[in-house]
């Protein structure tokens, strides 16, 4: 069981069938047995299928066994079948062992089972775009798998940004060595976009991720201030900013960037924000445990989520 | 007072200031006394003005003692100064008969003053996109925004769309005679920001009107499913959809449109959702009393909603 992984499509349809396939002969070449749910290509409109087939295809993810269940892709669609999911499955099969993996539009399912279940899952690649990619795929993303696959991951360490006095203070560092907390968060728009239904989870303590693909700083920080206003970011031990990519400034933003949205989020907060974790939807990232008590270590520019 | 219209900057920064010129131009022409903030016309990074700035122009808007406080433009901007807006001194201008109209960014403000004081603003033009167009001022447009500065608006009309037996049915028609409920809503991005936060008014058996600019379907539905799992709309007596125009859809679409969202939307919903509402990012649209009591009639292929 430890090197079976289940292929599944709860979001957007698969339109890059090479990048499937690639995909697919990698984990093979790693020496895991892929199994590909029979609708892991199903198309209808721009979703992997219609809301019935995406919520069987979770079902069956849940009833495979598998080591690993790994979405196919993200885009769009997990956000539809919300109040379909088979939640007491999915934590069956999480306590059976079966990891759940992905990445984007899967922080609607991760989310959701935390918020319904309790119950842990992973941030981390979806196949095609980690291991479907047209070159080698990243190999620290690749080594963060396999431990997590054979129950060996113990934590993630990254580099802060120098000066690291933007990044934290002295302060802050003496209070750090008690900040424990649950691990949660992903995909900025798609989290933000659960606040105030039934699917947010109410954590209290934790440590929040973020992360977010194509949105400009200025609809960044307009989420932020959601999530702010609404007092989920003062409730947090710590929040951690990891890419935010494939944006466009324009002549308009006059010297409005990602940094001062980042700037001005610590002017609103006590909780300290670091950057630079190293997770989005970039090549080189780590797998993280959502719904796990994990501890935050800072010292110098280093720092360590470690939650073996 | 009646024709004495105060502009004032407290979203985006005015770039196009030939279309400000315009709009100014325009407005006198039709016989108002036009009084331009100090700030008008500030920039600082994408904003008119820092937010100590535009909320200070908040505060002379109030102070104006104009017949109107009109925004200049959209953007970005109010969610980062929701915690400061005078919102008391808002309440008190619009006591003493300023009607504060506005669009788009806008929305964000009209809900918080809605949700903090229970006080009625205008979902209308802005400046620049409704009066300094490079052309003639859309005539619907300038005669609802008239009859809203003089006090004699009672009410806007439109036509729903063929065949209606896709808008509404004959059972939901008997119903209606009782539709009545406070008008609110406006942008949906920008309303949908503020779900979960002390800024979302607590509206019950209201009628709701929103449109969009610029947002793919997608997204549109994604926005609608969070108001839906909030309960925010199966609380409302009707829906309005305004126009939501300005998006590109994509050969990975493959048939997903605005249409398939409104039809979602449909299935989910009791409550009646009506389309075709002449308000968004348009320029022939009518003003909508954000706040205030009304009834909405139809009949037929006409709907109407009635303030008056």
């Amino acid at each position: 069981m430890k090197n079976h992984i289940y292929i599944y499509s709860p979001s957007g349809a698969v339109r890059d069938k090479a990048a499937f396939r690639r995909g697919v002969a990698r984990l093979q070449s790693l020496g895991y047995d892929v199994e590909v749910d029979v609708d892991a290509l199903a198309s209808h409109q721009r979703f992997a299928g219609d809301d019935p087939t995406r919520v069987q295809a979770i079902q069956r993810a849940c009833d495979s066994g598998a080591a690993v269940a790994l979405i196919s892709r993200g885009g769009y669609g997990i956000t539809r079948i919300l109040s379909e999911i088979p939640y007491r499955a999915v934590a069956h099969a999480i306590e059976r062992g079966t990891q759940f993996v992905g990445i984007s539009d899967f922080t609607a399912f991760q989310m959701a089972v935390l918020a319904k279940t309790g119950a842990s899952t992973w941030a981390g690649p979806a196949l095609c775009e980690g291991f479907g990619v047209d070159a080698i795929p990243d190999d620290i993303m690749e080594s963060c798998f396999n431990d997590m696959a054979q129950g060996q991951g113990e934590g993630a360490g990254w580099r802060l940004p120098k000066p690291h006095a933007v990044d934290w203070n002295a302060d802050q560092a003496r209070r750090l060595s008690s900040r424990r907390g649950i691990i949660w968060g992903g995909n900025l728009t798609v989290l933000t976009s659960l606040l105030g239904t039934p699917f947010f989870p109410a954590i209290r303590s934790g440590i929040l991720f973020l992360e977010d693909v194509a949105e400009h700083p200025y609809r960044i920080e307009r989420m932020l201030s959601q999530l702010l206003h609404a007092g989920v970011l003062a409730r947090q031990k710590a929040i951690l900013l990891g890419h935010f990519t494939d944006f466009q400034l324009t002549a308009h933003d006059k010297g409005f960037k990602l940094s001062t949205v980042v700037q001005w989020l610590r002017s609103q907060l006590k909780v300290p924000v670091f950057t630079q974790l190293p997770y989005g939807h970039i090549a080189t990232k780590v797998l993280l445990p959502v719904g796990r008590q994990a501890k935050l270590l800072v010292e110098d520019r280093d720092a360590l989520l470690y939650w073996g």
